[in-house]
């Protein structure tokens, strides 16, 4: 437990290292927001100062990654960014060990995320942990027993393109009625711009300017009575309780840990959340959500524990 | 290879015992009707009577079980059969043991059937198989690395109760729109009784005797073109179709392997099916869906694949 440890986030918009040689604080911590213009280049040249700065030229005994996109974990390498062009193929593990001199392991937000709330988090103590994010988009990953669970293609986890209404609204990824469609922040936000009206309190919490709207406006709307926010909210813990009921049904997983931005919306929101997945799974499935622990610090802590399983098995 | 193997499959209409020493065929097999008056003590004495005649005084090296209805796997215990009383909390592998000698493992007749296909049928040579029988129910078993995945109660694999329409018809479990609701035979009879016409291809098909309707009847009428028998095919299908492939997005396993009566539907269940999962699965994601190849015998080959592991691991 004394080994020093580095975990690197690489975020969407922002970037995170921290240092630790224990299971529950940083040594220090660095927080930098995504390089522009972004390139692989200077997002890792970014994360390589941040990590240098906080090793202060001492060795690390390993490093761990959380990576938002697509990774090959078997291979320690990302297979592209949605946001930032040069990371097709990149072999981080091996940079990381070419410049920092400590082996690396890597994988994706979603499953370092799981991976730390199940090991340092929410999940402690249960031997499968399925764990969702739900803000801009809705991630998860699955960990049974200390092992993440990538399925054939390195897809498995994807609840949020879960189809759980057909009757329901145009998912971007061209289905309807999707987990994330439904649950996740900017499609909230989307769906009461186009609802809201004049003199609600919708409509006075953004000032009239629509595109002030957001997920946590709305979930304040709704806090205030709003009938459309309430709606949408309504909506968004039905759709991810279903999500989660039917995910009960087919995994049986001992605990779901749940985090991100929306799970902020309030008390109807957890309530409705966990009847409908109450109602969804059968009777003899015991179905026990929490909130995520560790909030912004899961994928860090999740690549403490990669970094780890790193060091134990080479 | 050359040990002596006895399967038993307590099945909810037949029992079937069968002796192998290898991995393609048996030596020996015996079938029986479910015994009458039903009761766990005849049922028992009927398939230990099988048991006996097959091994013909040989000694099993090991014995596997498939049991229809719930099992505590870890501990060889039924916990309980939905047909017949008496099989509460039966140590039937302790009671095997006993009577022949022989180490025994269980488990439920889905993840039995799961088992087989995965190490003798469409699920060779796949690191991880999703295995559905669609008849007069709809159950699953997911096997991964060569074993069955239990779930935290002993309950996962049960995809017939995930919801893919929240406005389809009531199911027996209370919910609306769940995969065996709109997919299994029973259920399809049903709603083909409540919605055919005079003169139609389904009341010349039973002879104006509703009763007389079954999936395998509403199949045939859809052959011939009967609109009513063509729509509760293709939702059956449908329904199946979006169930396996909100599996793929949540577990991504390599294959899903597909067998029951209702698959003999013909080739255009099989359609629907594929492109409704393709439709419903991220894009990244294979879906790879092969009909089962062991049939009625897939719980009898898991329960050799048990047996088998149960000799190693002791």
């Amino acid at each position: 437990m004394s080994q020093l440890i580095l975990a690197l986030d690489f975020g969407g918009t922002k970037f995170a290292a921290a240092l630790t040689d224990n299971r529950d604080s940083w040594i220090g911590k660095e927080l930098l927001p995504a390089p522009a213009p972004a390139s692989a280049q200077a997002d890792y040249a970014g994360m390589l100062a941040m990590a240098r700065k906080l090793l202060a030229g001492r060795q690390a005994a390993a490093i761990g990654v959380s990576f938002g996109g697509p990774v090959d974990a078997a291979r320690n390498t990302v297979i592209l960014s949605h946001h930032v062009q040069g990371w097709e193929q990149v072999p981080l593990g091996a940079w990381l060990q070419r410049d920092l001199g400590a082996p690396a392991a890597i994988d994706n937000d979603a499953n370092a995320g799981a991976l730390g709330e199940y090991t340092y988090g929410a999940g402690q103590n249960c031997s499968s942990v399925f764990y969702i994010t739900v803000s801009t988009g809705v991630g998860g990953g699955l960990v049974a027993d200390g092992r993440v669970w990538h399925g054939a293609d390195g897809m498995a986890g994807e609840i949020g393109h879960m189809q759980v209404d057909p009757a329901g609204p145009l998912c971007l990824c061209g289905k309807h009625g999707c987990v994330e469609r439904l649950a996740s922040g900017p499609y909230m936000a989307a769906d009461a711009r186009a609802q809201m009206t004049a003199g609600s309190a919708l409509w006075e919490l953004c000032a009239g300017d629509a595109a002030q709207i957001t997920g946590q406006l709305v979930a304040a709307a709704a806090n205030r009575g709003d009938e459309v926010a309430m709606r949408l909210i309504e909506r968004s813990a039905t759709a991810l309780g279903r999500g989660i009921g039917n995910t009960a049904n087919i995994l049986n997983p001992q605990r779901f840990v749940v985090g991100g931005g929306v799970t902020k919306a309030g008390s109807r929101w957890w309530q409705v959340l966990q009847a409908a997945a109450r109602a969804t799974a059968l009777p003899e499935i015991t179905v026990d959500i929490a909130p995520a622990q560790l909030i912004d610090d899961a994928p860090l802590w999740g690549a403490v524990a990669l970094a780890r399983a790193a060091v134990t098995s080479n």
